[in-house]
């Protein structure tokens, strides 16, 4: 039976992981090794007692005794705590759901590479921040990374018995997210409440945020860059605001095939856990007919800054996904919080992109993880010097 | 040097064929066996110098006269009628392209498998008269047929790399014609000219009308299940009007894979000709933005009949197609000449299927290509007394 373990198991994606899981036969398909989650322990412990795990692991030190006692007489093993998080992704296993949120989502996954692990990859971050060093810990360890953003399992499935060498281009679909049709004159005083009012996508708060100010996608581009090893001007974003085609790959013969699905992510989850086969997942079939049609827009990049700063930091690459992500990060805090605005996010991040490459050496590839923290420490530092200069203007 | 032959190499998809063979190279990447056409004898010889082919055939005997003099001092081979042609299908080759229009399209198509050639089959009919001869052939004789039509290609390129058994459901894509917008009661008095403005795709006259009339998109239906070997209800037809998208597979997991590209027979004839490789195609790429909407329509059966004929002859299979595609041909004559109207079409076909099924076995698979021709025959003689009734009433 193949053994599993699931980082993030109470989020947006380990919710339907756990789903996909349970949907498959749970502890009568799979050997479920640890379960992680964050503050919300009585959903890891029913997740843990349901999948029959091993081992449950709170990423909270004061949340340990709760779990204790949600799990107490069961057997299953409790812990708590970033090292014990760390402990976890050392446990032999053979698939791993890399779905934590944020910078700690990195160096779990790097572990389930270490031992060899496939990993299902939904930390962003993961590849943005470090993504010669993963690609490069995946090939040394002989480990296979599946993409489980709807996006780039598009583009995997899109390539799928194909030749990388004959991809002209990889186009991104983006929704454009809440804001899409907003005057762009008006952008500057949008509110977290109208950021949040996505089209299509149901997901966390802050990633649907960064996807009104299509942050999300500029983070995928780097994303694609970093996973399928593609030019950086080989990369398109178009808007699609219906978000049923996923994303596609442009081939030289000018065969351009698409991924297009509902907008759920069970799609890129469950083919992440049932690769190299399609088993029967339980998500909607489009009905073309009731849809009828399909939409595109270019992108402004005037309108969008981060997708120009993508491209920046494709250029540079090295370290500068570490600074983009972690100055983007603090900049989003800010605007969640009130104190700047929403054009104020790319602002900082612009800034602090640009500062770091001044002080630092920022094309410079991280070898070791403790780079990528050193640089994210730092540009969380002058992000938020920048986003308090925004804030007081 | 790769041997090749061109079937038909004078009509449309036999000029495309030329374009990407002279692209790609000409003689000097490829030694032509053998070229065949119609009475355009004076192209016919230009594509054989051009090609420095061994044998230029013409199917008419009374062409043969003018092709020889056009060729004369160029040491090409020529020759000319039903059997040269056939004789020109023995000729050791490794790629042929079966591109001849009508029935007289597939006994070279089966004399190529028998030889253990690649078979680009841009004839309709073979697969439509005789899918399960010409699939027994190939597989007799270790030969691989590899589809033209933009939708059969579309469908090919979806599943490279994946599972037949996965597939839930096989999408074809329909422009929809000239008379797509026509309101269904003006159907009766459509013209010939009517039938012709196709808003896409530049093809020959007839196929165009049977696109209008949706019997191109029934014979494509019925080639589908022949050729991928898919249950008739797997297959859906979808009007597509911008003829972007050129098919669809669906997958059990709720994927569907898409193949999109510009409505030119280039994309699939260069595929075929390249594959497995997708070389560098001299065809438009597209621009999504400028595109902006792809739509789409669900075909209304009581106005497309052809739609529920092919899903009878799907059921029955058999010699049913040929039935079909017999009856189909006379029907189209007789429209093209202004003796019967555009409805008039599905009605002689209707009628032909169902007396032909009344009066003989029509769903016993043919063994030899004399059971094919013995009910072309019989439908044509069925047909025109159904056309005559229709067009004397």
């Amino acid at each position: 039976m193949r053994r599993i373990s699931v980082f993030g198991a109470t989020g947006s994606v380990g919710e339907s992981t756990f789903d996909l899981l349970m949907h498959a036969g749970g502890p009568a398909s799979f050997d479920t090794v640890a379960l992680t989650g964050g503050r919300n322990v009585q959903r890891l412990a029913q997740m843990a007692v349901a999948l029959k795990a091993k081992l449950a692991v709170t990423a909270h030190d004061d949340c340990y005794e709760p779990l204790r006692l949600a799990l107490s007489g069961t057997g299953i093993h409790v812990a708590a705590g970033t090292s014990a998080i760390l402990d976890a992704a050392d446990a032999p296993t053979d698939w791993v759901m890399s779905a934590i949120v944020g910078a700690a989502g990195l160096e779990p996954g790097l572990r389930a590479l270490q031992q060899g692990a496939t990993l299902a990859l939904a930390n962003k971050e993961s590849l943005v921040t470090a993504g010669q060093l993963l690609m490069a810990t995946a090939a040394a360890h002989g480990a296979r990374i599946l993409p489980v953003d709807s996006e780039h399992s598009a583009i995997f499935q899109a390539l799928v018995g194909e030749d990388i060498s004959a991809v002209d281009r990889i186009i991104l679909t983006a929704s454009g997210g809440a804001l899409r049709d907003w005057p762009a004159d008006r952008l500057a005083i949008a509110k977290v409440t109208d950021a949040l009012a996505h089209p299509n996508w149901s997901m966390g708060a802050r990633i649907t945020i960064d996807s009104a100010s299509m942050f999300n996608k500029a983070l995928e581009v780097i994303e694609t860059r970093e996973f399928f090893d593609v030019d950086p001007d080989q990369i398109e974003v178009i808007i699609h605001p219906e978000s049923i085609i996923h994303s596609m790959v442009g081939y030289r013969d000018g065969a351009i095939m698409a991924h297009l699905g509902s907008p759920d992510m069970r799609h890129p989850i469950g083919y992440a856990l049932n690769w190299p086969v399609r088993a029967p997942l339980p998500v909607a079939r489009i009905d073309f007919a009731a849809l009828g049609r399909l939409t595109f827009q270019s992108p402004d990049e005037s309108r969008y800054p981060a997708l120009r700063l993508a491209r920046e930091v494709m250029a540079l690459r090295g370290l500068s996904g570490a600074a983009l992500n972690a100055a983007k990060e603090i900049a989003l805090d800010h605007f969640m919080d009130g104190r700047i605005g929403f054009l104020d996010m790319a602002a900082v991040v612009d800034a602090t992109v640009s500062q770091l490459s001044a002080e630092t050496r920022l094309g410079t590839a991280a070898t070791a993880i403790e780079d990528v923290r050193a640089m994210d420490h730092l540009a969380r530092i002058r992000a938020t010097e920048h986003a308090i200069k925004r804030q007081l203007r």
